[in-house]
Order: structure tokens, then sequence, then C-alpha cells
């Protein structure tokens, strides 16, 4: 038992690790942070995501708007310090569950790249990935199932993302899906190859013998 | 798809729910809510909880200082309206984490009352136990591990729980233990039984059959 920081706080060692979790469910806890222009398909592929990987046995789980901006961050605006202070929270939520045992598909535009190295900051090398939903701005507002582009463009909405504020593009992805140019499917299936190639999804073979902390150096 | 609220979110039906996670894993997603003074032993029993709810195959997590404060919160104070945005965040962690499956054990002083009605407004029935960690101050003061009830004795912490500031019992926390005169075992051993018998343990009998949502009624 260590104090740090606030005298108030006390620091426990856990009695169950992350390892210990990763060990028993045979997978990684770790977080798929998602990323990509207003309509780039980003919720869609998260949940489809979520739903192929609950049927391969592994305990996934998405935040999202949904349950994010009107529960935890209801005391958010959409100002920039507030989006900045929304995206925070986002990472350490995901964090948490990642050490949870969780594997987390984190869906926001999270258009600054120095919001989501942020939150890649958070994790252990080899638990975060981050994954493009690389679409066209021109796909994403033909798209645009909430006429929001439309608002965009004519001042209604204002700071829209990809119209008059910026999306900053990820230059170091670990994955990249192309939803203007993929079917679901596919992106889905591109996402849980990669997962498998790292080994996410066979994590009892990996973290056997480790007896404390998960391994280290699988870069990210 | 619905759209509530903001127009910039839109809500998504989620393609895995809490009741499927809870039919696969065999047991259902809660919060455990542990309360009680400082240095009333909510965080050793907590973790020695957690520990046995792994053992017996289940996915427990702890949320406490050592996880909330440090991260998530670092950005609040101790002030009387930070110490309840402290609350209540926790509290919508602990929810979420529940509907990912897991038993959540959220350990923290929580003096007020509206504070814990709040967090367990968030759960369905049958999802919530508050934990009274029961100990008489003085037993509590006589630890005093980190010679901070002294402290507040002298007025040099002020505000402190049970000393400068109010500690409000739980009138109606589903689980009791008496930290001060039952063994750690003897704890464990009681939150787990009560765990059982409210059919926690066993979601999957619970849950056969029910399409989308968890069985309610259950109290709470």
């Amino acid at each position: 038992m260590k104090i740090r920081g606030s005298t108030n706080i006390t620091w426990h060692r856990p009695l169950v690790t992350q390892a210990d979790r990763d060990r028993r469910n045979g997978y990684k806890g770790v977080v798929l942070w998602f990323t990509g222009l207003p309509s780039s398909g980003k919720s869609t592929l998260a949940h489809q995501t979520e739903r192929s990987l609950f049927d391969r046995g592994c305990n996934a789980y998405v935040l999202d708007g949904d349950n994010i901006r009107h529960r935890l961050n209801k005391d958010l605006s959409f100002s920039p310090e507030d989006r900045k202070e929304n995206i925070r929270r986002i990472g350490e939520v995901a964090n948490l569950l990642a050490d949870a045992g969780i594997i987390v598909i984190a869906a926001f535009i999270s258009p600054y790249r120095a919001d989501r190295a942020q939150a890649r900051a958070l994790n252990d090398p080899g638990r975060f990935f981050e994954v493009y939903c690389k679409c066209s701005l021109e796909t994403c507002e033909e798209r645009d199932p909430k006429g929001l582009y439309r608002k965009a463009r004519t001042g209604e909405v204002k700071e829209f993302t990809g119209i008059s504020a910026p999306y900053e593009e990820p230059e170091d992805a670990e994955i990249v899906v192309e939803t203007d140019r993929q079917g679901l499917e596919e992106c889905v299936s591109e996402i849980l190859s990669h997962l498998e190639e790292r080994g996410v999804l066979t994590a009892s073979a990996e973290g056997r013998g480790l007896p404390r902390k998960s391994s280290k150096g699988q870069g990210g």
C-alpha cells in the first residue's frame, strides 16, 4: 500500500490484474478507437464489430454518443474546451474498460490528433488501435442521414467537422477501412484480421507465464 | 435509428444487449456500491470481493480512488460541488461497466444519501446493491492508517467525513457488513451469499428466454 498524490487517497495493489483477466478470457482487453468524419459510418461499423466479436466469444463494448453524451458527459457543451474534455473522459473510461478485460470500441469523430494521442497514451503499448474510418467528404455529404452537412453549408450548424471545423486525418492509424469503397462485412473482417495478427484474440498463448503485468513492446 | 436530444447525436439500437451478455456469462452485470466512513475497510473488502468473484469465474472490477480520482476525475477538487460531480461520474461509469456485463464494485465514502440514490437510479431494478461497510467511528479512528482522523481532530484536515462533515448512514442497504465485528472472509462470504440468493451469480437460468432486456422486478 503506497500513498501518492493527495494524502486522502491510498493506492491498493489489485488482487486481479489485467493479465489475469486476459489469460482467463483468452483475448486481450484493448481499445479500438474509431475516428472519422461525420457520416463516415463509425457507429454502424462499431456496433457490427461488437456483434462479430461477441459471436467469437469476446466481450466487446461500444462507447459512442448514445451512452456517453447523454450520460457521463451530459454536463458538457460543444465548445472547443468541452469537446476536448469529452474526448479526455472517453479515453479514461475506455482505458478502464480495457483494464477490466473488455475489447472497447470507442466511436467518436475525435477530429484532433492531439486528443487521440492523449487517449492512446493512457494505454500500454499494444493495447490501443486507432481505426480510421476513411470516407471522402463528398460521400459523407451525400449520405448525410441527419441533414447536418446541409445545415453546416447554410451556416445553420456552426463549427461542423469537415465543413467549418477541421478534421485531422490520422497519420499512423493501425487500421484504415475505406467505408466508401468497402462493404460493412469487409470492414469488420479487416479489423478482426488485424486483431488476430496482433495477438489480441489469442491472449491465452501470449499472456502465459506472465505473473502480474501484460506483455509489453507490441508496438502501437 | 432514432434521434433524441441534441440533433447532433443519433441513437443506435445495440446489436448486443446486457441480457445477451448475462446469458453467456452465466452471471449478471450489476453494481455493488460500497459506502462507509473513512477507514471502515471499503477498499480492502472491495478488492477481496473482486478476487473471490474472479475465482468463481465472474468478471468483477473495482472502482475506487486509485483508478478514478487520479484519472477520470483528476480535474475535480474536494469542494462540495466537485465531490457531488465525482460521485455522479462514478455512478455513470459503474452503470456502463455493468451494462458491459461486469460485476462492478464501487468503493467510495459517498456520504450523502441523495448521491447514492442518484447512482442507484441509473440502474434497472435488481442491478444495484448498496453495501454498507458499517464500522463504529471509534474503531475507524483507532485504525486511522493515514493519520487523517488525527489531522481532522486538530483541524489540519477540513471537512472530514465523520468528524467535521456528515456521513448519512444507509437506511435501505441491500447488504450490511460490520467490519469492526466480522472478519474479512466472513464479510466477503456474506456479500457472495446475498448475490447468490438474488440470482446475480446464476443469470443463465434467469435470463433464459428473454429476448432483449434483462428481467425486471427483482427489487433493489
